[in-house]
């Protein structure tokens, strides 16, 4: 099977969403992905297992459930091998295996789980072969890259998959996804996960964390995402709004 | 004297910059003073003292120096008097006093000195007035601020004058100044401080400081700003630069 | 008028909770309160104004407020004067009050809004006053307090009245007030500041906050306090529960 | 061999604790499993090498000595191989094994050596394995681990082994084992690794520790644990004592 | 009287300590002084009340108790009068004042208790004013200072007078104070404040906690100073020696 | 070949940095290496690949950039191989492997590149193996290295390849680099590796962060080292300088 690639000519650049897990782009930051695919934007997900170690939901259905959601977000999906859920390990070999999806995919924003420690272990260290690939997608001389050009992301943002994985000591950028239409799409994308919401509350957690974001931003709800590197703007023109409602 | 307000009708809403020194805002963001007065936003400056304490420099000198550098930034510029030069105490008074002006501005975006103690101590205090001024500015019942219609800033950010006084704890955002229009009208109002540059290399320190920024961000200077309440972003259409070239 | 004492013989210490405005103990850990009053244990709120720079309610409503609050939480209620809402400084005579205050009703564990500064002035300085009020109350030489038998306190725990508020350096402990009866009691205490709650979504975002909280612990609702000095326990029989649900 | 398990039926649950070395538990919380032990609830010791590459003491010398203090801490022992002292390396399979300790003796709390860096390789390595250990005991779908149960802790500490290992971002909770008894038996457990404490004086760099904290706390000796999630309480009764006596 | 100055022509330019109560410097840095002063170092202790509001002493007792303690340590006295024994405030004149002070004894080094709030408020208070003051002494303009020639310190160490005072965000420098001489004198000088010493063992807790980092750099006793602002040294020549026996 | 060894007998004993790629020490701290050389210090730089993935240059060209720029830093090289640039994973072996050149070598103070992990992912993992390495050295029954004495090292300071990887949490040390003939040799070194030089500004980036410590410390320019453990002195004679220009 041809691999995807995102060739589509855009205005927008698209943006490249990786997941240890089917569900965790569509709990961890859904609503940003429904929010950038529907300004015509095009979102790829790279999911790097296919659950296998959960309690409920077989492969198959966890297969299933994430490509009905990908659907529901507007976006394409993939998956990608590394170690299996719940044994992924920090290798050279995992980076520079993502480093050549980011060169395929050539996306200006990419998206991973956080980096703090006490969550699942499978996220942090995504969220860790994350980061390394975006730096050894561009450098030329990797020998397992060499047939495919050098790419320099421009942004990599994380997000959080619970509370406790949110980031200590970055400031976040809360994205507004009020839109009913936004809210409609992402709670699908998170319901079609059904093997998983099942056995917990997991959209509630996602829903009432982002109604306080929404409510401290003064709108009706928000995701949180935290830049890998510091913010280069233009000018203050898109920076006049701050969530200091109480 | 009749005091100055804002009202120009203008799509952008105004800025209004607190420095504690007649020099303070140019030499920590005057290059975004700039960026935004050639933006065509209004821009004031409300600087608190006459910069009496300094080894160089009487108040009158420094008072015209102010007023030709907010000229050469493109802002207007007024003093209020709070407890003069090294003798700024945080007083529940003087944040009411400052609120006023921002009651009578009713800036979108507020910029103050950052809050990091070890710096000139005028320089954190007044940014903690300002930070509690935009608080009670939006405060229907204190009663020294009745005359005026409360108003709620969209957005304040802090200014760091020294690498010292750069907040460990907010991530920063950085603003392009690379235009040489900007440079030079940046450079030329930090120039305009003679009595203080004739003493120390203060130009030398922020043209560095924005260099080293300008390389960190593939550009050719920036400057830093630090939000005191999480960015709120319509998506991520702004947000796809980061600082990563190294 | 006598001012209020704790006599009554009790096997649980009295508990003190202070608050910069009529609202602040009922909103920031109002269901903590009720949890303690119901188990038998003396509460006793010290409200240091009457509110009266708020935009909505007058001094004497928002007393009257207060009084009934205190009632469904099931605690005494008294005013102290500082000075003033809006207005209040960091003073050692403020310190010394408070401690008198405490020297009178001698209580065990002293509740105080948190010390982050990213808020409404009068809270942060309250809780800072609170603080040193603790140590200044065990000292014997303070002259203003001689009349008064010196009182060391156990421990001193800080409330959080919003997101921004809550302590970064320091691990909350969350205290589980899921029984109906407690959360039923806690929002009634709320809403009996009805002319705060009808300006702004106050109860929302309080019971927001307990939601996740109680997501994070498995419960149903929970809320955060942060102990100002390193908790002592005899054992681990108390500490085998934590929040650890996702 | 049979391995062994804590089915006695107690009203406490078991207590776990991992060591990466033979005299890891005793030197860093040995005080608190005696306090445990003492009050009759089940701990057991898991200890991941023999410490053969430690300059003084062989590995049979080494297990003896470990064997001797599980005994005088009131404690069961036994050792699991990983990849031997001083290689240890972070792997999904040790992990996986280490949970099936987990499964397999079902406690409450866990301990394990801190997360910090600038100590033991073997030390923090170890504490992020038993952490993500706590996580895939209990999801139902490791392949590895499909014979045995999925199980819950409550709550992880970690304990320091020296102040440099201590956590810098985690409130520590105080237990006090100031009863000769208890210190006692600590001591002796210490001195049990007798290896080792001829070398270097270890005991006297623990019992400093616990002293300085003691002088703290107001007691005659205690010891930090630093726990891994939020503490949830069913209400302040046994948080009335705080380290705050000078 | 005349007040001191220290104008004896020495190698080692003076250092100032100050304290906020009589027996501050001698608890919390006493061995650090002793050490200078035997190596010929002029040392001058400026002490900030006479410590009227503890529990024990009277202030006559104190001054005698100070007097004494300043001459077993080899350094000068004298007592500078700001807000009184647990009552200082954060005012502009009082760090002009100790900033007169600086430039009458024209030190090198400065010492001031340490900026972190949880301890008596006098001892973080004092802090601020000096780290202020070291600002002040440098800037030509000031009104009240004109007497006097302007000087600039060279480097300010704050002191911790108790574990919960220890910045958190700096890395000490571990001052080694081994020599029994330097022990006794340091010793005899904190004895000298019998009145303190006979209601705590507040000897113990610090020779507690010096001993405890002697422990880990591997002397028999040290003492942490915390450096205000980054050390600037010629080479590497001085810096081999680190903290790293365990 | 025989391997290099340190055993010329000097009285400053010799330094060894460690580097991930060929131009590593050189861009991080050279000017540090030239300080201590030309003051008769031995040093000695160990490169742990030849750079073979960056876009520019071939292994054999690194190599030769390397030998020239060692020499002008008056250090000799040699290359020890792991696992290969942009291949470099923790191991255990690979901490062995360096812990045996630190065995071979003695050195005193050893230099390694920092440990934040917002870099290129080799460097912070070479990092934390040469900490590790330098741990593993000084246990005599580590069984690959038991044809070596054990050797304990007095310091090792981590230096910072850009900006991004400065060390939040760890107080920097400034070394003085302003001599004019350190200054040529350190930027003659950095220039030596002209097939990195070429493609992007790294020499610029280094002078320029150089050269912004300088202005803060008073001098022309200055390098940060980030200490590993507590600086341990035996007086304040060393510390008299402090980085407090502005």
């Amino acid at each position: 099977m041809m691999k995807p690639t995102l060739t589509t000519p855009l205005e927008l650049a698209p943006l490249l969403a990786f997941g240890a897990h089917p569900d965790d782009v569509e709990f961890g930051c859904g609503g940003v992905i429904v929010r950038e695919t529907s300004a015509g934007r095009a979102a790829h997900l790279c999911v790097c297992s296919r659950g296998e170690a959960a309690t409920h939901g077989t492969p198959a259905e966890r297969t299933a459930e994430a490509e009905k959601a990908a659907q529901l977000l507007g976006a394409t999906l993939e998956f990608v091998e590394l170690d299996g859920d719940a044994h992924l390990e920090i290798r050279a070999a995992h980076a520079i295996k993502l480093a050549s999806v980011i060169r395929r995919l050539r996306p200006d924003i990419l998206l991973a789980p956080s980096l703090e420690e006490n969550q699942h272990p499978d996220h942090f260290r995504l969220g860790r072969l994350v980061r390394d690939a975006a730096r050894l997608a561009r450098y030329g001389g990797v020998a397992e890259l060499r047939g495919s050009a050098a790419h320099a992301i421009s942004q990599l943002f994380f997000y959080a998959l619970t509370p406790e994985s949110e980031p200590a000591d970055v400031s976040p950028v809360l994205i507004d996804v009020s839109s009913p239409k936004i809210m409609e799409a992402w709670t699908a994308a998170m319901e079609a996960h059904a093997s998983q919401t099942r056995a917990r509350n997991y959209v509630e957690l996602q829903l009432t964390r982002a109604r306080l974001l929404g409510l401290r931003a003064g709108v009706g709800h928000a995701i949180a995402l935290y830049p890998n590197d510091a913010l280069v703007l233009d000018s203050l023109a898109q920076l006049s709004r701050g969530a200091r409602l109480f």
